[in-house]
This record gives structure tokens, C-alpha cells and sequence, in this order.
């Protein structure tokens, strides 16, 4: 790595992430796979996940805040979640802490932004698409047209994160506000729900403390240490294994019984 | 690439994709890629779809005619999706445009042949298994036991096309027929349903223009440009993001609602 | 290879297998990939399958058992299943036929041990987990935190089998027995059961012959030859593409129709 006046610089490891909404039932994700190694035959590629609802790219944000570091140095975290896809929305592109992220500039890095020491921020400019081959006007398939070959030039180290475009201050805000903690309450919000109905809030373990939890109106008790200290059927607030609060119901599926997803509010109320 | 009379010949890149119907539950898929970098460790492996319906190859050649060409020259692509897996079938092998596909001689490639130029076609035969070093009579596992140990080594450049056996002109035939058009109607098919319950034909836009759609006896209306040009609960047609027709509900499961799936007939009436 | 006294010895050759119960929805089996290239950008990584219930690691053990001889030697196969993920549970690896398995001390590996020649196997200690650079105290999550950062260094030749710890004999045992054969019958377990309901058991087709299937109290018939054998709706036994016996209803779910699931006893009577 080396260090410059702005801290860590992006050197490309050829390691690249890609999270969507796409799901694996269609060939898009292997498509955009297809356009990467095209352009970069040593590409590492790895998926995080490919099951963001389409509607909530807040959810793709979240999961790269909190997983980018355990990639290498160098790693180009690609993310194409977007309700207007197919409209005109520039990409936004994100340098921090040696890692590169792009994505629509459409909230998706918020988390991102919010989370990271010295983040670089650019609009993509269509100099840049020039450069790395894309003819923008035709795209109609972002994930594959527009941020398969961005992104497997700039892990080739081909294209440098300063190509992209002007440094900007104005990238769309993020979808949610990290936890807000107040003097005897933090606030948050069910950022993502697990296969078995779990919600998973924005709240961090070591804000929790011997707080009670709220789910909007509902009193959910004081957080548990396993499912076990409730009865079967009740709802009860736990630290899950990514160190996060999250609202469950023993035996049961906390989202269809509490009637919460993504984007309910959740407080602690110490 | 190298240009011979016959057009671009396929030269091994290395890269090979998989289409299958094993989906990701169970470890087939995993076992594949096992034997083929147990055989070409060099080998990038990118999966297109495991979620083809067991019954319907015609879906995993049309996904595979309308993807290949977003892989780099000299890819191999292998689709395993036969509803008479164990029996004798042969080994079907399309050399077009650069590419190689492999995939059991049941009409799976159907789509793949109409849509490329100067196909050449081959049987696959025991002399070719048996420089693969695959031990026909015991196979029992198609996708493991040939199919893999054949990319492998066509993959590797240690097998080449030509090797595969004689040219054929009598491949099984395709399960679905291209669009034709007549005077006054374009009539085509329902290739798949997506996860949302949308009806994807295999009609392009460029052959829809201003007229009417129609599921087998139901009026769908002209094509719409978005979903909220109709009330909710209604049912549409409009252009997706790959170019093609596809029929909807808004808010709605359309293969539900309008009790139609693969196989069901579309008109455009014009 | 090189062979040695205790038979052929684990040489790694860069691939990983990785078999969980996280899913793909979520990003931790792309975490667990971006430490393992983090710390061996040349390794090729395997998805096994990420859908084994948490529950249930003997499914994990027993897909491995069957899956890992198509794998070339010198691969590393992680499994981690846990029902206590989270406790203080020690690593187990066992070293057998050229290959290395990596799993929680939790009776994941009963199918491999006991369908290897020669396994050695090992409790990983403390020093293993310190030359890997693995913090052990402030692990949360073992897939991520001790179980990649282990198969990395194993899977670059850093670390050898050798050197995760002494030898034992006491491993946690397997979930499942190996089925059992008695004069007029084999006594076997339902291991797993697949996206269409039919219930997969351990007892292999060299062990059926010509015998009755029985599910707990229920009769499930001859094996038959294939689905059209009986009626729509009625249930039977039939060898899968597995090589192994199974329950499936035609036309159904065997696993709704007959209440039945992984755990079920099965018996055939000569």
C-alpha cells in the first residue's frame, strides 16, 4: 500500500465484490461475470449477496459497511441495486481506506460514506466511460454495459480511481441515518430481514446496554442472551452473530407475526 | 483469434459456464467444478442459472443464446438439463462465433443454432470420451461423469472441437420455435417466469412495435412503457430489461393470477 | 502425491471447499471468501452447498463424505455447521486420502471418518490458531474469524496438517450411524431432504436388493424402477441419481404427504 497526503491509496489487487438485486435464477450475475473476466482474465470475483430487494438498495449499503474490510486492500466492491435502473442516474464511485466502491448514485452508499475515515467521493464522468470502452447512450443493462467493464478495468489497475471523475461533496444521501443516540434512548431502524424472519436493526451491540426495546409501539423487553429466556411464540430482542440487535420471535417468524420489515423504527430506551 | 475458412475459430480461454437444473441446495454443482480444476486448475468457472426447471431444457439454450457473447472468445459453455438424465443420450456439441457449447443431444441447443452464424455441429463419440479419459459405460451422473471431465479438457486446449467427432446435421431439434411473423401478428412463446411471476416471451422488442398483446385468449392491451400505466391488479405487457416482451400483473404474481407459464403462447397483433 | 507410512499425505493444491449453513442471502460466505483471498489470492474456492440446516451438520458431513474424492488431492474442505456456534467448541480437522477437513468439534465429521482409509485427526490448539494469526478470544463469528484465516494458511502450504495440534481419538461422534445390516434387513437414517420433498436416505443401492421399504410404520413398497411405476399421489422407494435409496410421492411432496424428515428411520426387509 502506499500512503499518501489523503491516506491509504488504492492499489488494484484484482479482487472484485459484486452485490445486486439480480437473485442467481437468472444469468445476469453470471453475465456481468462474464463481461469482468472478458476484460480482466485475473479477476477474482466474489459475490456477497445477490438478494437486495430492489426496492431497499439501503440493504446493499448496509452489508458493505460492515463487510468490506474483511476483503483485501485493493478490492473493487461493485453494487447495482437501483428502483430507476434504466433512467439516466450517474455512478457514483467511493475511495476509502485502500477499497473502491461504485454503485448508481442513488443512496446505495450511504452506509458506506458514513462509515469509512477520508472518503473520496466522484461522480463517473463520461470521459471516464470513454476510457474504459462504454458507450453509454445504448446501456440498457447498467450491472453488465456500465459497472462490469468499469470495474474490471479499474481492477486490472488499468483505470485509476482519480479517472472516474471530479471529486464531488453532493452524492445523493443514504437511505437511513446510522443510530442516533440520545441521552437515555438510541434510535435506529430493521435495515434487513433473515430468511427466518429475524429483523436485523442499524444498532450496534455496545449501544444497546441494559436498555428496553421498542419496535414502534411495541414493548419487546429488555435484549436477551439466547432465545431460551422466553417462551415459545414470544417476541424477545437479541445480539445476532454480526454483533447487531435484532427483533425475534421464538419458534416463530418475527416479521409475519410483529408485522415489521425493513425500514421499521427501533428504539432502546435505557 | 485465428479466421479460417469456416469463420472465427474457438481457441481455449480457459473460462467455462454452467447451466444446470441442479439448483444450490445440493453439492452437484460442487462436484462438477471439483473434477473440472481437478483436471485444469486454471480454469474460471462462472455459473450462468442452476435454476432451470428439470422439464424444460428450451430455457437454459435460450438463456445460453442471448448471454454467450458477454463471455470472452474461447469460452466453454456446458448446460446439463435433461429429463431422461441416465439414459444413453449423446453428447451435443456447438462450435459457433468463437464459442463452444456442450449439453445433452435433446434439443436444448435449439435456440442456440437458430441464432448464431455458421454453427458446426457434433455428436459427441466414444473415441473422444476416451481420450477425456471418461469411462462411459459406468456413468451414471452426466453432468460429473462427462460433461465436466469434456470442458475440462477442451478448456485446457488438451481437446479441441474437431476432436469431439464427426460434423452432424441432425441434432434432436430445438423445443420452441422462433418468433415468426406474419402480415399482420408476430406469435412466440413464454420462455420463462421470473421469480415475481412475470412471463418472459421470446419476443424482441424490435418485433413488437404498436400492437396488441395476447396470452393464448386473453387481450393484455397494447405494450405499456411502465407498470404504473395501469391500475393495480391489472395485467400488462411491456419490454423488460434484457429486450424482451414479457407479461405482468401489477402488484401482482402474473403466472398466478393469469394461470399461464413456459410454453404458453403470445400474439402481437399489429 | 507423496506417500508416506501413514499412506498418502495432504499436499494442498489451492482449493477450497466451502459447505455452510449461512445461505446466500446474506454476505457472510462472500466474507469468509475475502479473508481466505486476503490471505491466498491464488486460491480456488468451491461452493459445497450453503443450505444445510443449522440443526443438522450431519447433512454437511454426509454430503462431504460422498463429494470430496472428486475434488483434487490437496483440498481443503470447511465445513461449518453449528447449532452452538458462538460456545467455546474447539476445531477438529481430519487428514485422509490427500485431502484435509476443517469442521467444529461437533460430530460434523462421523460420515467422513467413518468412510475413509487411515483418517488422522486432529483438535485444533491454541499455537495452530496463533501461527494462523487468528485472535482467538475475540472471535464471534468462527467461519469467518478462525475457520478461512485457517484454510488459507493451509491451502498456501504455510500451515500443515501437522501443525494444528496432537493427534486424538476422541472427536465428538457423528450424528448418524452408518446403516446397518442384519440378516433380513438394512437399517438406515433419512439424511436429507431435496427442493421437491423427497426424503434422501444414507442406505446405498448395493444394499436394497429386492426387499420392502418401510418409513417408521409405513410401507412404502418394492424399490421401483422409476415414478411411473405407481399411481399420482401414492408414495415409493426408488434409488436416486445418487446412487442412494429414497422416498418420493408422485406428482407430490413425500416430505408433507408422509410427515416425515431428516432423522427418519428407514428399513429394508429381504
Amino acid at each position: 500500500m502506499h500512503v499518501t497526503e489523503k491516506g491509504l491509496e488504492f492499489r488494484a489487487s484484482g479482487v472484485v465484490t459484486l452485490t445486486t438485486d439480480f437473485g442467481l435464477a437468472d444469468p445476469f450475475v453470471g453475465v456481468m461475470k462474464g463481461r469482468i473476466v472478458g476484460r480482466h482474465p485475473d479477476a477474482r470475483i466474489i459475490d456477497l449477496t445477490h438478494e437486495i430487494p430492489a426496492h431497499w438498495p439501503a440493504e446493499a449499503g448496509f452489508w458493505l459497511a460492515r463487510s468490506f474490510r474483511y476483503f483485501p486492500p485493493g478490492t473493487v466492491h461493485v453494487a447495482v441495486v437501483d428502483p430507476g435502473v434504466g433512467s439516466a442516474r450517474a455512478c457514483a464511485a467511493i475511495e476509502a481506506e485502500s477499497h473502491l466502491f461504485l454503485a448508481p448514485d442513488n443512496g446505495l452508499l450511504g452506509a458506506v460514506l458514513e462509515s469509512v475515515a477520508n472518503p473520496v467521493a466522484r461522480r463517473v464522468d463520461d470521459q471516464a466511460l470513454q476510457r474504459a470502452g462504454v458507450a453509454s447512450p445504448s446501456a440498457t443493462f447498467h450491472g453488465r454495459d456500465i459497472f462490469a467493464p468499469l470495474a474490471a478495468e479499474l481492477a486490472a489497475g488499468r483505470l485509476q480511481p482519480a479517472d472516474l471523475g471530479a471529486i464531488v461533496h453532493d452524492l445523493v444521501p443514504g437511505w437511513l441515518e446510522e443510530p442516533t443516540a440520545g441521552l437515555r434512548e438510541v434510535a435506529g431502524t430493521v435495515v434487513t430481514v433473515d430468511r427466518f424472519g429475524n429483523l436485523i436493526t442499524n444498532i450496534g451491540s455496545e449501544a444497546v446496554g441494559a436498555g428496553h426495546v421498542q419496535l414502534a409501539e411495541l414493548d419487546v423487553g429488555p435484549v436477551r442472551r439466547t432465545y431460551s429466556d422466553v417462551a415459545s411464540g414470544a417476541s424477545l430482542a437479541l445480539i445476532g452473530s454480526g454483533g447487531l440487535l435484532e427483533i425475534a420471535v421464538r419458534d416463530g417468524n418475527a416479521s409475519q407475526t410483529l408485522k415489521a420489515g425493513r425500514g421499521a423504527r427501533v428504539q432502546v430506551v435505557r
